[in-house]
């Protein structure tokens, strides 16, 4: 028989009954489960007794430092580069590490960031840059530290060696109905981001229909949460508030989404993508030292671009290569003439998940070229039989489901009529 | 891939989100728990939201029919006597099926008790009569008919064939805390008692220290929920309100409890145990269709004691043979003299544990010579140098941890202090 010093039945009765967990615990818990001694139906109902019954600010930091004691940690101390990261909670056509993460290495600093895949009707970075022929996902050690010093922007998979309780706990979450706990995401978001050894990190945390966590109150709760975890554990952080009520930029998808991307490197693209890019741009460069850096100005003068093609070229992508293509496409188009008035995330996202762009489960593979161009946004004026939005797969047979997701997504109004987009693109700030 | 219904994960938010599943959600739930599609992990958060959020009366009622589908169902139709049936749900020193069933099946009324093992500091039926050399507990389809038949009284383990699912969401709640939830609780009496197939069902439900649900009100709630589901299943159900702040008898282990129980049929033993067990017969007995048994008269006529030596020789157990005895004892004395004011039922029933008379895990033997032999009871004047209660092993290491536990366990007082029962034996009746 072990010798362990707690016993999780207890452990558990403790959150169930409102009650809170000692360093000591929290520790252990995150130890045993990860060595497999407290079994998956224990964390489970741990878990939930979490969701509902909270935790405070100090089980939270407990909970992140055992997650990060799981496993290694990175050190950038002898790179020679300051660094900086972001993370997004992820929302519908949220491309923006796209054309953010080589802006930002274009000023010399290096920005490390490690992605994951999308699962449900939010994208992954991942899957979008694997439309790019020959670009790959996953760097040796020795590679993810020669990009760093050659090129500053590195977008790759995280390997399973940080904050790997981290990884074991958010497979048992997605699985049991405890994702959108603000505890177990902060812990979840900020272990592997800390683990990471990033020296600063800036949060785009989502609101509104198409983000995971719609409530703006609460996005400002989880934004305030992170950011303490961050600074407490000397990682510079800071949150932008972003509105997620409404799809980013025109394109939602993958291969579609990395087109969107380029035109944004290229001094064009949507207002809205070029917004959030350089808000968050001018935050990771502040935290970096740089704050005066004239972010807009890379954009249009090809330093970034410059920045994009080392970055894709590194990692074995040829940036001129043609992006994959749907077999077919269907436009749908305006009733009447008006203003479009209503054009909501959430739908528009499980429309491009159907389409095929998304995956319903972690093994299952993405259609590249499967997605949503949209030619109107809200608040524009529209004429009868125009062109609305084309729905993109190479497997016509979902054009029905994902016609049956947007039905009511969108509407035509008149002149005059209120724009529900929910307010500004970037509500907030904290930090 | 399978064509489900439902999403176990929107059920699990339902639930998280104090909502309400439908019949059919309920339905299928059990079912694929069952059958292994839904995984351990999401009916371990499942049952700790329902722990948490509660259940309203349809869905318990709703559960507890989808674990009696689950399996199979006993019929008594063709038996030619009627069936009633008891079930505790457990205290310290609680042995009263033991008289209890001979005495109602002296009457001619066939009493079907299925009954568990203990598991903690409560102990369990079959442990006590298997201190009975020879008896087994095992009995074939046939020969528990035979029983029934002839002599009235089994008890006997329930095969694995009367809801499964119940069985295997026990085993899950006990490793993740979620067995005290009223909800959750009486499904899993009534689904058994039910599937059972007995006409009649008297419920006794224990509370104060020594209970598993130790709030008196929370009690009522209890047996409140489990009469209203027996009888909306056509199974006619009283429960008796019960105080288990005080051990029963003064025998708790397995071949003393036993030994008193065979005192109580032989007219003699401890007031209180007389008391519970000729209530539950009346009740047993009136809802048999036989108001007017003279109930305390059997117990001193031998009628009782002749149903019980048939019930030990059917089930080859022999009714003279000598009983376990413990290789050591050991005797707590009175420090002084004056009054038993206090003897707390949970830490004499952890002592007995602990001095082997209980088990830890399932698969754990049981020491049936171990347990505790009480010499004084609250009330009782005591003179210092008195016995006030002897430990009996096996195993002499055991002795101090079980001492440990029953430190503070017990007080002398002056005469005219307070004496800490918690109320009557009998506190209320629901039915």
């Amino acid at each position: 028989m072990s010798i362990e010093p707690f016993d999780v039945v207890d452990l558990i009765r403790t959150k169930r009954d409102k009650g809170v967990l000692s360093t000591e615990q929290i520790s252990w818990l995150v130890d045993a489960y990860t060595r497999g001694y407290v079994a998956d139906e224990q964390m489970a109902a741990m878990t939930m007794a979490i969701f509902l019954n909270g935790m405070e600010a100090r089980e939270i930091r407990d909970l992140t430092l055992a997650m990060i004691a799981s496993g290694e940690t990175l050190n950038f101390d002898d790179l020679g580069k300051v660094t900086t990261d972001k993370h997004s909670t992820g929302g519908v056509g949220d491309k923006i590490t796209l054309p953010l993460a080589p802006l930002v290495a274009s000023f010399g600093v290096a920005v490390p960031q490690l992605s994951g895949r999308g699962l449900g009707h939010t994208g992954g970075t991942l899957d979008k840059l694997e439309s790019i022929p020959g670009w790959r996902a996953t760097l040796s050690n020795e590679e993810f530290y020669a990009q760093l010093r050659s090129v500053g922007a590195v977008v790759c998979a995280a390997g399973s060696g940080l904050a790997p309780a981290d990884g074991k706990l958010y497979s048992l979450r997605d699985i049991t109905g405890t994702v959108e706990a603000i505890p177990l995401i902060a812990s979840s978001i900020m272990s592997k981001k800390i683990a990471e050894g990033t020296a600063s990190l800036v949060l785009d945390v989502k609101f509104g229909s198409g983000a995971f966590m719609q409530d703006p109150v609460r996005s400002r709760e989880l934004a305030e949460t992170m950011v303490q975890l961050g600074n407490d554990a000397g990682t510079r952080t800071v949150a932008l508030l972003t509105n997620m009520n409404v799809p980013l930029g025109l394109a939602i998808g993958n291969a579609n989404e990395v087109r969107e991307s380029v035109e944004v490197l290229d001094g064009g693209g949507p207002a809205d993508v070029i917004e959030l890019t350089v808000a968050l741009a001018r935050e990771m460069l502040a935290l970096a030292g740089l704050p005066d850096a004239d972010v807009a100005g890379a954009l249009q003068n090809g330093r970034a671009m410059d920045s994009w093609r080392a970055m894709i070229s590194a990692q074995g992508g040829d940036p001129d290569a043609v992006l994959p293509s749907p077999r077919q496409s269907q436009v749908v188009t305006a009733d009447r003439d008006g203003v479009l008035v209503a054009q909501a995330a959430l739908p528009f996202g499980i429309a491009a998940w159907r389409l095929g762009a998304g995956r319903a489960r972690k093994e299952d593979p993405v259609d590249h070229a499967a997605g949503i161009d949209l030619h109107a946004k809200p608040g524009d004026a529209v004429r009868a039989g125009q062109p609305l939005f084309t729905l993109h797969t190479n497997e016509p047979a979902r054009f029905e489901r994902a016609l049956e997701a947007l039905e009511g997504a969108y509407r035509i109004g008149a002149e005059g009529d209120p724009v529900e987009t929910g307010g500004p693109l970037i509500a907030g700030r904290v930090g």
